[in-house]
Formats: structure tokens, sequence, C-alpha cells
């Protein structure tokens, strides 16, 4: 049977010029199944989004990811409508009211990550979601987030080199790399600020499917790829 | 009077895992007026969106002029809901149902436009809205959209590398520039493929602000600035 549900109000057109704010929908969570928002045999990209995320952290690597062979990239949140801090806003494909497999979990970062750190609800999610994500990847501060938890102790990470000192401060067992561009360790491939995260996503294709094909996403997105992780040009210390 | 409407449709915790396509909300003009969706004084930023538009043809530029003082980005399409060739989707804020006064009308690339250079409809509220637009931007394949009015006619302009042969045989009156990383000609920027969006975004912000404020973005986002025109790594011809 067909079920379907509304995402309420947020009039696009309102003469106020007024943007509605992220809304709450009546969400039956008895229709999720464990992969639920994917296609079987796809390579499954769940992307984390939350209000004021910073919008290259998240389309930059979606950009590059995207082209991948038989990728599919699916948004996750707390709301089924979420702004960047850009403005513009997306819409989740599912809720952090449950965890899903994925093959690699993206975690951007942005100014919305300075108010999170304290959720300790979201932090229990992540910690849950983590276990289901083959491998994990933060860029700029989302590198924060996973902070908060132990998953990162002991392992190799680095971060947006502005919010340095505060993400570097939240955790001391981490081993905070201050000049790279990005770190793969273990599962998690953490990445410097906004930009070096399309950087480490193409590393991310290379990675798993060989140089020729990060090449070829390189020359169809005309980008000029930094590909050496040590090639920090915003380093500090 | 508060109006709520509602975006129909598009459970997006459907455990079919299918995702809900585009969805025509019961809209009413009635509430719209000229400046609709900005507000008073900023920079008023307005992106044309569809659906399999190319993700960082948009948010490249949507991250840099995000980043100028007082600037408001909104976004314009034909439906509510708009989903990017990458999948995640994106919330337009106004419709193509009107046009709007805006300062920079921002139209990107990607494979949607190959049938929408077809589009009758479209053209004719592109026509509109560039004559209520401070200026055009054009990134990758998004000047084909111009190339199918005469508003490029007699103006050098440029577009996707890979797309090259396509773009420039669809309108012979625009002396097309094989070489050069983006052009600005009159009221129009357009750039070359993807990521030249960004680099483009990034020379607005210093035509409008100074090098300076560039360069502030540019470090903020540890960006890796292609700042000369010229430099197009992927030219043809």
């Amino acid at each position: 049977m067909q079920r379907r549900q509304f995402i309420k109000g947020a009039s696009v057109l309102m003469a106020t010029g007024a943007i509605a704010p992220a809304v709450q929908a009546a969400v039956s969570t008895s229709s999720l199944t464990t992969n639920a928002p994917f296609t079987e045999g796809k390579y499954r990209v769940l992307a984390l989004v939350f209000d004021d995320y910073e919008t290259l952290d998240l389309h930059g690597p979606v950009e590059m990811l995207g082209h991948m062979p038989n990728s599919e990239i699916k948004l996750v949140a707390m709301t089924e409508i979420v702004k960047s801090y850009q403005g513009p806003r997306v819409v989740a494909d599912c809720l952090t009211t449950e965890t899903y497999d994925c093959d690699l979990l993206l975690i951007p970062g942005g100014i919305g990550t300075r108010s999170l750190v304290n959720d300790t609800k979201l932090r229990q999610w992540l910690v849950a979601q983590i276990a289901r994500s083959q491998n994990v990847f933060t860029v700029c501060t989302g590198t924060a987030l996973l902070a908060m938890t132990s998953v990162l102790n002991g392992r190799k990470a680095t971060t947006n080199k502005m919010a340095f000192q505060w993400v570097s401060s939240l955790n001391d067992n981490v081993p905070w790399q201050a000049k790279a561009r990005w770190v793969l360790d273990g599962k998690f491939l953490t990445s410097s600020g906004v930009s070096a995260g399309t950087d480490a996503a193409l590393f991310w294709v290379k990675h798993l499917h060989g140089e020729l094909e990060a090449k070829r996403i390189q020359t169809l997105t005309e980008y000029d790829w930094n590909d050496d992780p040590l090639n920090d040009p915003y380093a500090v210390g």
C-alpha cells in the first residue's frame, strides 16, 4: 500500500518574503527499513545536513562522489527541510529518527556545528550511525561532531584551519594534524576547511576506483584538484 | 493574514526507497509582489534550478556569493522541489510563474539543460527575467539557455569545454570564446564548466567589493582560486 505524507507549511510564495523555518512533519517511523533510503546494489553515500551547514562542505563532495560509478547520495537530517548558511534549502531523504546501513557517511561542517556539538541526541545518533557506516568522511568543522564522541580517539584527524583551535580543544585524545589537506586513518577520512572536502572527495574516488577515474571526474568538472594531502596552503602553527 | 500552503507528497521515509518526483503544489500567484523572495536592501541573487542541474554549478557560486556582505540568495524553479543530477533535492523559494527584480540572476548548467533548451515557456520567462536582472551569471551549460535567446548576440561568452561544440552550435551570433575560464561582457558573466563557476563567482565578489574581500572569502573557504580568466586548463581548439 502506498503511504503518503505531507511536508507541511513553508509557502514558497508568501508575499511577506518570509521563508518558513524548517518544519516538523508528522512522520511515522513504522515504514522504515534498515536500508530505507537506498537502492539495492548502489554505493550508498549518506550525508548529514543541519541548519546552517556550509554549502560547499556538502555539495563539493556531492559533486565528485555523485559522478562515481553506481553511487547514490541521500540526505539525512533532523527535519525534512534544512537551510544552509548561505540560504538555499535542501530536502532530507530520511531522518535521524533511525540509523541506516551505508558505505560512506558524509558530515559537512558550518556554523551550525557550534551548537550541535552540545546536542546529546544527535551525538547518540552519530555513534550508532557510524557503527553502521563502512566509512566516515568529515569536511571542515564536521569533524567537531566526531570529536564529541570517542570514535576518533587515537586516530589522526584534521579540520578547518580557521577553526582548528576550537575543534582540537574538544578532544585531547585525537592526534590533530595541523598541516593536512585531508587525513585517512582507519575508516575515518577527515578534511580541512570547506574546499578541502572537494579535494578529499576526489581522493576518495581514487581510493575506491583508481586514479584514472578520479582524473575523469576532475576533467568532467574542470576542477583544479589539489591531490596532495600534505599540500595544505592554510595550515596553522 | 498569514497564508499557508502545502508542499504535497514526497514522503521522505517510504519503505520502498523511492523518492517522489518533484510535485506541483496548488500555488496562488495572487500573493506575489515584484520583489517577493527578497529582504529589502539586500544584494539579491536569484538562482534558477531545474531537475538534473549540476550540483557544483549552483553551489560553488552560492558558497562564494553567500559570503558577500549583505547578499541574499533565493532559488527560483518551475516546481517547488528540484532534484540535482547527483541526487539531493533543493526547495525553491519562488516559481517561474512570475519574474522578480534581482541584482544577479545565476543560471547553472547540467544535463537538464539538454531538454530545457527546447522549452519555449522557460525561454519566455528567461527573457522577461533577464530584463529585470541587473546582471546575469551562467555556469557551464547554463549558457545554453541564454544561447536560445538573442540576449547574448554580439557578446563574447563561454561555456563548458566538453559541451562547447553543442552550446556554440545553438547560436551563430555569439562570438564564443574557446579559451576562457570566464567572460564578462556587458551585464553577462559566462563561465566554463562546473568548477569554473566558483572561480567566476570569486571574480564577481572582487568586481563588486574589491580584491581584499575576494581574498577574505577565498581564505575562509580554503579555496585554490584560479583568478585569471585567461588561464583555462580545459580550453578547446
